[in-house]
C-alpha cells in the first residue's frame, strides 16, 4: 500500500547540487513529490569563498559538503553521481553517462563555466576558478612559483616567477588579486630565504575601463583604490591578446609572467543546447516568467543557466542569491502545479552586491547605500558568515579567518599532486625560449 | 665580513623532510652549521594520521604543513623544493632533478614507500598509503564505491562494491580496516536511500598467523577481538596470490570486493642503491653505529632507510619516535665532529608502540606492560595530540575528533578528481567480465 502510494507520487529530477538545485530541493521538502538529485560531483560548493582555497587561505573542506549529507534527513530525496549530458523534453527524459532517468518535472542548475572566448589553447597556461579542482590547481601554482623563484639560478628568470597576472576583473579576479598581495606580502614573507616574497608583482587586467564593471562606477572606483594600497597594479581597457607560459600580451603591452590566471569569461552549461531552444549570447536558456522552457512547461532553468530580465529591463545576475531564489520559486510553481493552481511569474529581489578585495577593504552596495572598506568588508564578513550556515564547519572557518586575521599565516598552503611535470615544463621552456633566442 | 664567515660554516644538507630530516633540521639549530633541506614535497606529514585521511575523518591540512613554515624561524636553514635522485660521497655532492649540492654532511631521512613484492601491477587495483595523494587516491575510491553501489541496477553486484579489502595487518592495516568499519556503521548509514551501509564487508588479510605480527601475542589477540567487534572480518596466514579489480584471491580463497586496499609491505627509499654499500633485504643500508655510512663518516642515514640493531639483536623499528630519536642523535655527532670531539654510537630508547583500531579500541605495549581498549586508545590519543604540537591546528583537528566522536558525523568526505574514469572503468570491466563469462 505505501509502497503503491509512493511510487503515484511525481518525479522530480534536478540536475545540479549547487546553490539553485539545493534550494529546489530544500524548498520541496514536505511536498507530495519524490525528488532525484543528480550531480556528476558528491559535493555541493560554498562558491563566493573558492577564491580563499586557490590563495591557501581555506581548505577545499571547508567550502564543500558531500551533497547528500546536506539532504541526508530529507527522505524524500535520493542522490545520484552521475552526469547527465542531454535532455529529451518529448520524452520526459534525462540522459547521463550511465543509463537516464525519467521525470515528471525537471529543474536544471548546471550553472555556468568558465569560457576563454574562442581561446581554448589559454587554458593550458591560464586556469579558470570554478570547480574544487580548479582552485586546487590555481593554489598549486601559485605556491611552486615562489618554490621556483627560490631555487631558480638565473637571476633575471627570478622577476617572471613572482609575477601573477589575473585576467578579468570582475569579483572572482578581485578578489584573487587582493588576496595573492596579501599573502605575498604577509604570509610568505619570512619563508624563504633567498627570494623576497614583498616584491610579488600582482597584475590585475580587465577589458572594461573599470573593475567591477557590473558595479556602480563609485564602487570602481573605491576598488580600485584599495587594490592598489594594497600593492596590486590595476590595468584597465586592456584587452588579451595572447596568453602563453610566458605571460600574458593585451593591446598595449605585456606582462612577463609565470602564473596566469583566467577570470574573465563565463559561458552557460553545455547542456542548454540539448533542449532545442534559444539561448542568449552566453548560451544561457531563454526562459518563460515562471522560469520554464519554452514548450516545456514541465521543464524549469535555475541559476546561472537561465536568462531573464528584471522588471527593469536588466538581466537578473549570476549570483548566488538569486540561484536560490530561483531554487525555491520553482519549488513553489512545482507545488502549485501538482494542485492544479496557477503558478507565479519569477521576482528577483536585489538585495545587495559585495566584492571583497583583502583584509579590512571591500565594497558593498545595497540599493542606493554604496560602502567601501572596512565597513563593507565587515558586512561582507557578516553576510558570508551567515550564509555558511549548514556548513558545520562555520566555526572552524570563522577560527581560521580569525587566526589568519590575527595571526597573518595560513595554514593549508599544501602543494599536493607532482610538482615535477610543472618546474620540468618551466625548465623545459626555458631550453626552448633560449633555443629562440640564439636563433 | 659576516658573508665570509658565513660561507666558512661547514654545509649540512638534509635529503627528506618527515620526522627525521626535521627533527634533525630543528636539532641544529644553534649549531655553527649552514642547513639545506631539499625534499621533492613542500609538506611536512604526520604519517601517523595519514590513514584518518584516507577515511575522511580528517583533511589533508589537518595533518601536513608546509616544511619552510616549520622552519621558517630557524635563520641557519634554506628549503628546497627539489627531488634527490642519487648520492655521490666521492665528491661530497647530492645530485637532484635540478642541478646538484654540494655538502659537508648529509643526512639522508628519505624513508620508505610501499612495495608490491614484485608485482607491481596489483598498484593499479589495490593502492598504498604513504602520501597525501595516496591518502586522496584512497579516500576517492572508497567514496566512489558507495556511490557505485548505491546505482548500481544489477543487485548482485552491490555486494562487491560493497566490500573492501585491506591487504596486510600491521598498524596501518588494522587502523584502516577500523576506521572503515566505523564510518560504514556509523557515518554513512543515514545518507544513501537504496542501499545499507551497515552491511559493508570489511575483510582484512594478512599472510603471517596474527595481526599486528610485531607485537606481542596478547596484542595481537586483543586488537583481533576488537576488531571483530566492530564487524572486520579478519584472516590470517592468508598469502595473497592475486589482486584485480573484482578482488582478492589468496591461498585458500577469494573475496569478491571492487575496493582494495594495500597495506602490506615497505620498501626503502631507492636512493640508498646510490651509495654502492650494503644493503639488508628491504633495501635499507646497514649503517654503522653512529649511522654513518661505511667508508663515508660524513654522510648519515636516519629513519626508515637505516638498518640498524639494537642491544638486544632486534632492529630499531620504522617508526616515527625511533626517526625522530635519529635525527636529533646524528645532530648532535656532527656537533662533536665540527668541534673535533668523539662521535657517540646511536641507541634506541624504546617507549613504547601503540595501534589503533577504531573509537575506544586500540591496543598498546609499554615496556610490559600490555593494553587494550578504551585506556589504550586514551593513551594512544593522548600521545598523538603531544606529538601533533607544533601544528598549530592541532586544537582544530581535536575540534574535529570531539565532533566526530560525540556526532557520529565526519565532515570531509569530498571527492575530489574525475569519478568518471573510476565509475567508467568499472562498467568496461563488467563488460570485460561479461564476455569471458559468456565465452
Amino acid at each position: 500500500m505505501e509502497q503503491s502510494k509512493v511510487s503515484a507520487l511525481p518525479r522530480v529530477v534536478i540536475i545540479g547540487g549547487g546553490f539553485g538545485g539545493v534550494s529546489a530541493a530544500r524548498a520541496l521538502k514536505n511536498a507530495p513529490v519524490r525528488i532525484t538529485l543528480v550531480d556528476r560531483r558528491n559535493h555541493h560548493l560554498f562558491q563566493p569563498l573558492l577564491y580563499q582555497v586557490a590563495t591557501a587561505a581555506l581548505t577545499p573542506s571547508e567550502i564543500a559538503r558531500p551533497i547528500r549529507r546536506i539532504l541526508r534527513h530529507q527522505q524524500n530525496v535520493e542522490v545520484i553521481l552521475d552526469e547527465a549530458t542531454a535532455i529529451e523534453t518529448a520524452r520526459n527524459r534525462v540522459i547521463l553517462a550511465e543509463g537516464e532517468v525519467a521525470f515528471d518535472y525537471l529543474i536544471v542548475a548546471t550553472g555556468a563555466t568558465h569560457s576563454y572566448f574562442g581561446h581554448e589553447k589559454w587554458e593550458r597556461d591560464a586556469p579558470g576558478l570554478k570547480t574544487i579542482e580548479d582552485a586546487i590547481e590555481i593554489r598549486r601554482r601559485f605556491l611552486v612559483a615562489y618554490e621556483a623563484a627560490e631555487r631558480e639560478p638565473d637571476s633575471s628568470v627570478v622577476p617572471e616567477w613572482l609575477t601573477f597576472a589575473i585576467v578579468g576583473a570582475g569579483p572572482t579576479g578581485v578578489e584573487l588579486a587582493g588576496a595573492l598581495a596579501e599573502i605575498s606580502r604577509m604570509v610568505l614573507a619570512r619563508d624563504f630565504r633567498r627570494i623576497n616574497t614583498r616584491r610579488a608583482r600582482i597584475v590585475l587586467l580587465e577589458g572594461a575601463p573599470r573593475v567591477l564593471p557590473a558595479m556602480a562606477p563609485e564602487s570602481s572606483d573605491s576598488a580600485r583604490r584599495q587594490l592598489e594600497c594594497l600593492g596590486v597594479e590595476v590595468i584597465t581597457s586592456a584587452m588579451v591578446t595572447a596568453i602563453d607560459e610566458f605571460g600574458v600580451t593585451y593591446a598595449g603591452g605585456h606582462i612577463p609572467a609565470r602564473t596566469v590566471i583566467w577570470a574573465a569569461g563565463v559561458a552557460a552549461s553545455p547542456i542548454g543546447k540539448t533542449l532545442g531552444v534559444p539561448l542568449d549570447r552566453a548560451g544561457r536558456v531563454i526562459v518563460n516568467d515562471d522560469l520554464s522552457v519554452p514548450g516545456a512547461p514541465n521543464v524549469f532553468i535555475i541559476g546561472d543557466l537561465a536568462s531573464i530580465k528584471q522588471s527593469d529591463g536588466r538581466p537578473v545576475p549570476g549570483l548566488a542569491p538569486a540561484a536560490v531564489q530561483m531554487g525555491r520559486h520553482v519549488a513553489r510553481n512545482i507545488v502549485h502545479a501538482t494542485r492544479g493552481e496557477p503558478r507565479e511569474p519569477f521576482r528577483y529581489v536585489d538585495k545587495g552586491t559585495l566584492a571583497t578585495i583583502g583584509r579590512g577593504a571591500a565594497v558593498a552596495e545595497m540599493g542606493k547605500l554604496r560602502l567601501g572598506g572596512f565597513i563593507a568588508w565587515l558586512a561582507w564578513l557578516l553576510i558570508h558568515i551567515f550564509y555558511l550556515i549548514g556548513f558545520r564547519n562555520r566555526i572552524l572557518v570563522l577560527a581560521e579567518w580569525a587566526w589568519v586575521y590575527l595571526r597573518n599565516e595560513s595554514g593549508s598552503r599544501l602543494i599536493t599532486g607532482d610538482v615535477e611535470p610543472l618546474l620540468e615544463r618551466s625548465r623545459r621552456d626555458d631550453e626552448d625560449r633560449h633555443r629562440v633566442m640564439a636563433q
